[in-house]
Parts: C-alpha cells; sequence; structure tokens
C-alpha cells in the first residue's frame, strides 16, 4: 500500500440546471467558466481545510480538456489562487479517468518523498463542445469541478492497487477529432465543421470495454479482499446495465440522472457524493473504476 | 539515485525547410502531421531497439498541445502502431518541458516496480498556430517529433535530481489563449482571432524567468559535483545571452540556429543532438533545463 490520506475533496456545480425529461444538467452559464469553477472548487477546499495555496507542493490539473491550450491547466488555476512559492504545476490526463491516474501518480510521489502534500484539479465544461443536434451527447453530459488535497500519512490508508490499459481500436469512439494540432480553427470551413465538436459511439464504447472491465474487476476482487463500495465513472444512462453485465456485484453509485456525465470530473464528483450519503466511511476499501477515451480502463482501490 | 537506462532515442523532422536569414526552421507540409512525425520517430526507435510496442509497459504523451482535444496523445499514437496488449497511455504536461516531467515521473513509477520499459513521445506542431504576422514568433519556431524508450537497470545510472517550479504570474507571457475551453471554434469572431494563435513576450519571459534560474543552477551544482554538460531548452535566439546571465558556466548545446524552438520537442532532440556530437557519452552526468509556459522552470540532472 502506498500510505496516503484524503485530507479533503470539494466541489462546484453551475447555476444553472437544464431538465431533459427527468435527467438534470448542469450547465455554465453567464460568466461561469471552467476555469472559475475550478477555482471556486480549489478556494472552497483550501478554505474548509484552513490552508494556504502555499502549504501545497504539487498541482495537478487532471482535466480532458484544458482552459487553454498553452499553458497548461494547472498554471492557470495557480494563477488566480496567487501563492508566491513557485509550486509545481503539471497536467495529467487519461480524459474521463484523469483524476484515478493523477492520485495514482501522486501516490507514487508521495511515497518516495518527492511532495507531501499534493492538489488534484478535475474539472471539465463538456458543454463547450457539445453539438445540440446530437441529442444523445447533448443530454447527457454537464460542466463541474472538484478539487482533492492528498498527503502523506502513517495512518493504514491509502492505495491499496491500480491498473491501467488503453486499447486503442476504439480511440475514434469518444473523440474531439479537432481544435488541437490535428485541425486549427484557422483551418476550419462548413465541411469540416462537425469535427469540433465532441462526439461518442455509446454502443461501441460499451461494446468495446465491457469484456475487459468485466476482466479487470473479476482480477481486483480476487487480489483484495473487502471492497465494500464502487465508484464507477458516470458514463451513460446505461450504467446500471453496464454494471450488471460486467458482472459486478458490489454496492455502487449511479447519479447519472440527477447529474450526468461530468468527465474528469465524474469519478470524484461521484465519490463526493458517496461519502455526503454515508455509503462511504474512513476506513472503507473503495474501487475508482472508469472507462476513458482510448479507449481506457482505469481501476483503483483505496483505503479511504 | 532512482536508477533507469534510455535505451535509445529518435526523432523525426518535416521534409520541408525555411530559412528566414540564417535560420533554418522545419514545418509539417502536404501529409505530414503531428502525429505522422510522432509515429514516424516511434516507429524508427521501435526499429533500432529490435523491439515491438507490445514490449512497452506504459506510453506516455509528453506534448505542450495534443494531435486531437479528446483523446489524449498517447493513445492516438499507439493506435498507429496496433498492439494488443492494453499498454496503459497518459499524458503529461508541463508545456515546453512535458519531456523532464515525464522522465521524471518515469522514474517513479520504474522505482516502484509500476512499469519497466515506458516510452516517452515528445512531440508539437507550433507551425499549426502561429501567427505570421508576429515576426518573432513566426521565424522562431520549428515541428518535430520525438521517441525515447527508458528502462529500469541494475547499472549505475539514472536520475539524480529534479526540480520544478511554477512562478503565474507570468502565465500569460507565452498562451494560446483560445481553441479549448475557455473559447472554442464556435465562439470565435473577427474580434478574438488573435486569441487562438500562439503568443509569446519573449522579453518578460527572461525576464521573469532569469533570476529562478540562476538561482536553481546554483542549488544543483553546489549539490550535485561533476555535471558535464546542460541540455537547455532550446527557447530563443538570445539563449547564449540567457545562459551568460544565469551564471550557467557548464558547456551545453545551442542549436537554435539551425533547428528553432522545437517545444516539447526541444529539450528531448537536443539531447540526441548532443549525443550525436559526441559532446554526451554514457556516464556523463548531464543537466536538463527549461523554461516553460506557467511560467515554469524545469530542471533534472541525469546520469546517462
Amino acid at each position: 500500500m502506498r500510505k496516503l490520506k484524503i485530507l479533503g475533496m470539494e466541489y462546484a456545480l453551475p447555476k444553472q440546471t437544464i431538465l431533459f425529461g427527468y435527467q438534470t444538467r448542469y450547465r455554465i452559464s453567464n460568466f461561469e467558466t471552467h476555469l472559475s469553477l475550478s477555482v471556486e472548487a480549489t478556494k472552497k477546499l483550501l478554505n474548509k481545510l484552513n490552508l494556504k495555496i502555499d502549504d501545497i507542493d504539487l498541482i495537478i490539473g487532471a482535466c480532458a480538456v484544458p482552459y487553454q491550450l498553452i499553458p497548461n491547466m494547472s498554471s492557470i488555476v495557480y494563477e488566480q489562487i496567487y501563492g508566491i512559492q513557485g509550486i509545481p504545476c503539471i497536467d495529467i490526463n487519461t480524459t474521463c479517468t484523469s483524476f484515478i491516474t493523477a492520485l495514482d501518480t501522486a501516490s507514487y510521489f508521495i511515497d518516495a518523498g518527492k511532495y507531501k502534500r499534493i492538489l488534484i484539479i478535475s474539472s471539465d465544461v463538456p458543454s463547450k463542445a457539445l453539438n445540440k443536434s446530437d441529442k444523445k451527447t447533448y443530454e447527457l453530459f454537464s460542466d463541474c469541478a472538484t478539487a482533492t488535497i492528498v498527503e502523506g500519512t502513517e495512518e493504514d490508508r491509502g492505495i491499496i492497487y491500480s491498473v491501467q490499459k488503453t486499447f486503442p481500436s476504439g480511440v475514434h469512439d469518444t473523440e474531439i477529432p479537432a481544435s488541437a494540432s490535428r485541425l486549427t480553427v484557422h483551418e476550419k470551413n462548413d465541411a469540416n465543421t462537425d469535427l469540433f465538436y465532441f462526439k461518442m459511439n455509446g454502443i461501441k464504447v460499451v461494446k468495446n470495454t465491457l469484456s475487459n472491465v468485466a476482466k479487470i474487476y473479476q482480477e481486483i476482487v480476487k487480489k483484495i479482499e473487502d471492497i465494500s463500495f464502487v465508484v464507477p465513472h458516470q458514463a451513460s444512462s446505461v450504467l446500471d446495465l453496464f454494471i450488471k453485465k460486467a458482472g459486478i456485484e458490489l454496492p455502487y453509485i449511479n447519479i447519472v440522472k440527477e447529474y450526468g456525465n461530468m468527465v474528469s470530473a465524474s469519478i470524484p464528483f461521484a465519490f463526493i457524493k458517496a461519502i455526503e450519503l454515508g455509503k462511504i466511511r474512513h476506513d472503507d476499501k473503495v474501487l475508482l473504476l472508469g472507462t476513458a477515451a482510448g479507449l481506457t480502463i482505469n481501476a483503483l482501490v483505496l483505503k479511504y
């Protein structure tokens, strides 16, 4: 076990909610931005923990899409919560499972004594890249920011196990093809506009990940006893079916109806909600489990 | 020391060269892309080392700007060199110094036994976001891709020291403000077109980083004896002056005239060139040192 303690977690939701039937979605409006939500979540967390930004040793931006193309997300958030100590800012990206990869990487840094206390910002505003005419994805996603602070501990808690696998045959099942170096805004025309929107073939993602998720899950429950709860990525409205078909028999949280898919913020936000609902308590072994564009499958067992 | 061995490094340059006075720059043309260069460098390296992609345990994309906004760079390159083992793909981003951060992070993974052999792809095609009317930056940058494979070793070589500091007061000195979540292509208009281009205030970057680079350099040479060579980020045509003003007295490589600033590919490419030129030999202690958007200063001492 790589010992670490989650000192605290916080989130910031947009003020605006939109209803699609019984599904509630959160979307930024007016002056809200990806950055403002990220800063709000971070400040709330620092205040709650009575910490200053200079009490942090590393800031990790763990988002699917950054606020600006350059520089990285962590630096841009840091600038808004101005500190003077030159805290290193790095971004780590495995799209929807970036939080898992960041938490896992943080545990290696802490275990090796490189950094003591690490802030992880997982936030996305997918509404900015959704295509209204693509009803399935347009009605699925919400905007959200989360902030998490972890630190080394002598207590018997931390990361017990982690595994990531990427199967690139499904690389184009979930994507924003353009806007970066492949095709820039300066090359946009009427014929390629669609490439600048997010697109997801949900059925193919399920087909391409289900058997591997099932396999990874079985390996984990064979290796690690007494996992009490699963925090899955809130990927789609068929989450219950996916969990069932993947053979996952442990209790889990499904808040897709109330909140939708929040991309990189999805897993940490669901984690916070599960704690608030009393489903996760200290000393519980929790499995964070998600699929991501790539296609990536990411799993991490944490003794909370 | 976190032991690791650089098994090999390779690069791919665009076919097209452009001359600005005595300065040579490399720019993609025709069917060349960020992705094609990255795949070319990776395939060259795998062939040279007589390895298959499935011999790799982790792929790290370490670029300033990805090929697509979603998914991450590593997955997209992996798809083109199709393997079947589900190699995990993660991206790590500190813009121009992403290679240093990736190499450093790789050393923690290897040291802890998480992964044995890691592929790092550092590549960028800045020409896609340059503004012709901004002569200084337009004439500075080149496109390039590099691939590096590192693995654990019993030999007496690896990462001796690493440090990163980010000073966000300079966060807007080097940036592409738009194209991601702050301002998408769908919000572009005549008044904000400039925000979709790369812009750099070179003089401010130098001013804002010089004293901290000098300080970090002095701390390193006090701590670590016998560093024989410096591979600096090829940030600008005033590199010689910057090195002098920062009080760096060790030999270093300056190939700005011949190749320009290659963003994330700059440090690994200069590293390769220094090896080719016989300036770095096995068992040498080498300092990789760079400034990046953020503003970040990144330094790493490697026994090669």
